[in-house]
């Protein structure tokens, strides 16, 4: 058996209002002044001065607002880096992500193409990356995806929704700042942090399981409970826990793998543009065959929060869309493997999964 | 507030028998043919082929057997960096320290060193090493120590018993294979168990606690629980969940501090050469007016292990003898910040760490 040799993000710091030393921390890191920094920036910060007030652009740096209202794309990825190769004389000094999922993938992604040749489709799948990234640098405003600590960066591809897994993927820097997460809608927060609740689900229930992982996902699994379930704390206690949470359970996931929801939930992204943590409730809420004990909590979270899991999203669907769908989530191998083991395609038919989606 | 911003080991492998990965992982680290990899191992493995057979030399490797019957000296440090520089014609490419916390910290010390000039005294304290290491790895084979995670390490000096504390200093490469931890004493498992055990309820019970460092030292504290007081698993789990204590452990102190124990263990060390995790359990016992739940839970386990905690080792000592220990421990001022609060010097007097001191 050869296990994994996993890269860990280079720094971090936490703590509520840490935001404010990011500029002391990636000065050092600037290599010339026609090198800029570019930010990428979650579009919802748009106007407001608490978060971009803190922010301190010298030289040629830039500020670029990014729409999350859609999953990542490589076409964006590719765009991105056209766009800032263009502007500047040289290579940036960093990229720096300040978001939810969405744009963290995207810095990862961008910070990988600026200096690996070709198109970002190109590099989707497992240690296609050759040259090491420029500095980047990560700072999450929502709390669930574990993308601040993971060596992956999900995108949808022109033939398929996939993360550029590499050892140069991760962070050199992340920011974990709660505060951050002040003022994030019910809803996001609910389907977001129940992204981080699946994986601790998928990671403790597969065979890939191994004590590094049970001890990061347990932890998380715990936090998450005592979040959604138990809620109890402060609001900012929670929002504390909920960062942690995020953090552990990206950790547990890098040493395992995710499961059913995860796999089902990549079909809904890439055939409908479904976002990744609502799509992953919208499956979740359907599996009870695979993860009785934690459907069940799953839907006491719901109802206590009143959330709205939507419905019938596939009730109109034809069958070559039900055919792409499953096509996605049945190349995940690995997921498959983790959630069901070796066999796994003797009892995952193409039928019952599109029984299952049929029922989303 | 400034929050600190913590380097992180860069890369982690684990499982039972991952050691056997070691050769391949550091093979890609050789500088040249005269840039030799040297192994700091443990001497208990002298003659023990499961593991020496296991590491390849070629070139100008070198494997050196280190004795960790004592706490690792600065003097120490300097003669194994003299050692290997007159020996080898090009700095090595790595150091590579197999063994306990003694040897781990030794393996980082002489990495350091190796690249900066003067004396290893020099560097004690925080943030005083100007150049990045040689590339080293970490290989534990007893847990607890979490000097396998930690930004630190431990040297008694001439003046002080102090951790050269750097952002050169974590590993670049740590490999956390638990089969390597079968044979260890059952007195020094429990000891160095411990020290892990009171990292946790120091940080945990710690004025510098925050949300970081909490969910580390909760799973840390739930893992020891689970390894000394239930005793639930088969030997190899426990042995499993005893390494990643270890790093959680590491970890939840990384962010936080540590105190009491550690503070006046740090005396018995530099005076009498008390190793580190049997000094934590003789200082621990007595410190009910501190940390009263946990020393209850301790001296259960003491109870359910059969294990002897020495006691009567400072009967015998000269007042100028205490002062000694008395000067070490309060020397470590953020340790007693952190344990009592920023106004500790009113109730922490010398004469009740005296009156502490002659009851161990």
């Amino acid at each position: 058996m050869i296990y994994r040799n996993y890269p860990m993000v280079s720094k971090v710091v936490f703590g509520r209002g840490s935001f404010s030393q990011l500029s002391d921390i990636i000065a050092p890191k600037r290599l010339n002044v026609k090198a800029p920094f570019i930010y990428l920036v979650d579009d919802v910060f748009k106007g407001n001065l608490k978060l971009t007030s803190r922010i301190s652009l010298a030289y040629d740096d830039e500020l670029i607002f990014i729409s999350a209202n859609e999953e990542p794309k490589t076409s964006q990825v590719d765009a991105l880096v056209e766009q800032i190769i263009l502007k500047h004389k040289d290579k940036p000094s960093g990229i720096i992500g300040i978001g939810g999922g969405t744009v963290l993938d995207l810095a990862k992604a961008v910070a990988i193409m600026l200096t690996n040749t070709g198109e970002s489709k190109d590099y989707q799948g497992w240690d296609l990356v050759k040259q090491p990234a420029i500095y980047h640098v990560g700072v999450p405003t929502i709390s669930g995806t574990g993308s601040e600590v993971s060596r992956t960066t999900v995108l949808t591809g022109p033939e398929k929704k996939l993360g550029i897994n590499s050892d140069y993927t991760p962070f050199d820097q992340v920011v974990l700042d709660p505060e951050l997460t002040n003022g994030v809608p019910k809803n996001q927060w609910f389907y977001t942090g129940m992204d981080c609740f699946i994986h601790c689900v998928e990671s403790l229930n597969g065979t890939y399981l191994n004590a590094f992982s049970q001890s990061y996902g347990e932890k998380a699994y715990d936090l998450c409970k005592e979040i959604f379930y138990d809620n109890s704390g402060t609001a900012e206690e929670l929002q504390d826990k909920l960062m942690m949470a995020s953090w552990h359970g990206g950790m547990s996931i890098a040493y395992s793998q995710v499961g059913v929801a995860h796999a089902m939930s990549y079909g809904l992204g890439y055939l409908l543009g479904v976002k990744h943590g609502i799509g992953n409730c919208i499956v979740f809420n359907h599996l009870e065959e695979f993860y009785p004990k934690d459907v069940v909590l799953f839907k006491k979270m719901v109802q206590l929060h009143d959330i709205e899991i939507p419905e019938g999203i596939c009730a109109n669907l034809e069958d070559y869309q039900f055919d792409i769908m499953i096509d996605v989530a049945l190349s995940l191998e690995p997921l498959w493997e983790n959630a069901i083991g070796e066999n796994w395609k003797k009892t995952i038919t193409r039928e019952r999964l599109k029984a299952l989606y049929q029922k989303m």
